[in-house]
């Protein structure tokens, strides 16, 4: 998977770009035929909402679960990333972010990269995220909101919430939101699972509460060129990663290979 | 104005009709202009936030601004009513939900006349909202969401709610939301200041916080048939009105001619 020039001169120019259905609703089954199990887990990477039952984020799947680590090696994840970044790279972050149905609060405007140099010292906005849709994301389910061409500003000026939801987040003050929204307006790219949305480290987003009955899950893929790597390990491992190692891609057609190897699994166990 | 039959079909099936740009921006404008007076007054009607200070709802401003009084008696707000509810009507409610950049607050899942029914004891649904955009509303700032065809559901089982929010509300639970939602689906109509939204007294609806920079304000309208007026007086006066007198429409230019005599006193004044 290659982006085009006029692709990467519109993820430049906007901060964004936007590939509706990249995965095939059959590489999407597989994920969230995973998702029960990864939620159901008592472990510190997976975060709650305020209310302490609700899963607000599970950090690094890719750890601890064979189909997320085969998504964070996916080529359709990972070479375009190395095309916009020029260059080897590694996951720093890995969140699934389940904004479940009636629950999931909300994500207040920020930059990523604004958190990760404060808090892991990443020396650049050589990082950016790419996220992948396990659920349709519409105008009624919380979908991500951005502010085209606010990557251009900068680090902003943020202060450390630690009270409007369950994890801590650098935000944006009102002020500053209004001004860039007035000049870049905001967008909210919506469209069925599969889809695959990838933007700069340092565009502002936010997305707020999904009062719907539907859940809207999205994987987010926080990549860094391997010479950009964070110099501070403050925040958990499982948080911010700290192996460097540049990430090699596995086979296209991996998650349908991962499901016919658990079939013939289960059926060798079912004999 | 008048309804087509198709327009009259589309609302008994949906539950809603939509009515993009019905009132032009100058007198969107006229009404606007009106709003910073209206939302500085410490008075009962003028309901706050959980926060305090951030508007939510101003009751009955039919009752204490000109502007607003004339919108209350507009035709094109209260002809399509008329012919939608066969007969005369009164106003039951008149609100303007603010819904504030930043701090306008979820409505969570409800039906209008599931509150008129148990707090007022009107009769019969013979009652709908007209609702008018007075700022844009996108899929970004908290749009109001429909259920289509839930109002064909009658009065579902509800609760009251005097916790989520400063207001207190009838809503529906989790497994009804859900049910309504697969079978009907869910629409955020979106359009801009001066569209209409006319829609049944037991659709279900509900809208998210607002975490946009822009205000949302949507004026809205409980239209009645006189027969079916209210039995019970248990709410004050302001929140459900109980002068069941029919409204008679003021002429289609009302807002114009209104703007032009403040102007022609402001004149007067400084001369």
């Amino acid at each position: 998977m290659k982006l085009t020039d006029a692709q990467i001169a519109e993820f430049d120019r906007e901060g964004y770009l936007f590939l509706p259905s990249t995965f095939s609703a059959e590489e999407i089954a597989v994920l969230k035929g995973e998702l029960p199990g990864i939620f159901a887990q008592e472990r510190d990477e997976v975060w709650r909402e305020q209310d302490g039952k609700a899963v607000r984020t599970a950090f690094a799947a890719h750890h601890y679960n064979e189909a997320f680590r085969l998504l964070g090696h996916h080529p359709r994840m990972i070479e375009p990333v190395q095309q916009l970044l020029d260059g080897p790279v590694y996951i720093h972050q890995y969140k699934i972010n389940a904004k479940a149905a009636f629950d999931g609060d909300v994500w207040q405007w920020h930059q990523d990269y604004g958190t990760w140099a404060r808090d892991d010292q990443m020396p650049e906005a050589r990082a950016m995220n790419i996220a992948v849709f396990l659920d349709e994301v519409s105008a009624v389910n919380g979908p991500l909101m951005f502010i085209p061409r606010s990557h251009k500003q900068g680090v902003l000026e943020a202060g450390h919430d630690l009270e409007t939801t369950s994890y801590p987040l650098w935000t944006l003050d009102r002020k500053t939101i209004r001004r860039l929204a007035d000049e870049g307006g905001i967008v909210a790219p919506t469209g069925p699972a599969g889809s695959v949305l990838m933007f700069h480290s340092t565009l502002v987003h936010a997305s707020p509460p999904n009062i719907s009955p539907w859940d809207r899950t999205i994987v987010y893929i926080s990549a860094c060129h391997v010479d950009n790597h964070i110099r501070q390990f403050k925040r958990p491992e499982w948080v911010a990663h700290r192996d460097f190692t540049p990430i090699e891609v596995v086979e296209d057609d991996s998650l349908l290979r991962f499901r016919q190897q658990k079939q013939q699994s289960a059926n060798t166990a079912a004999e």
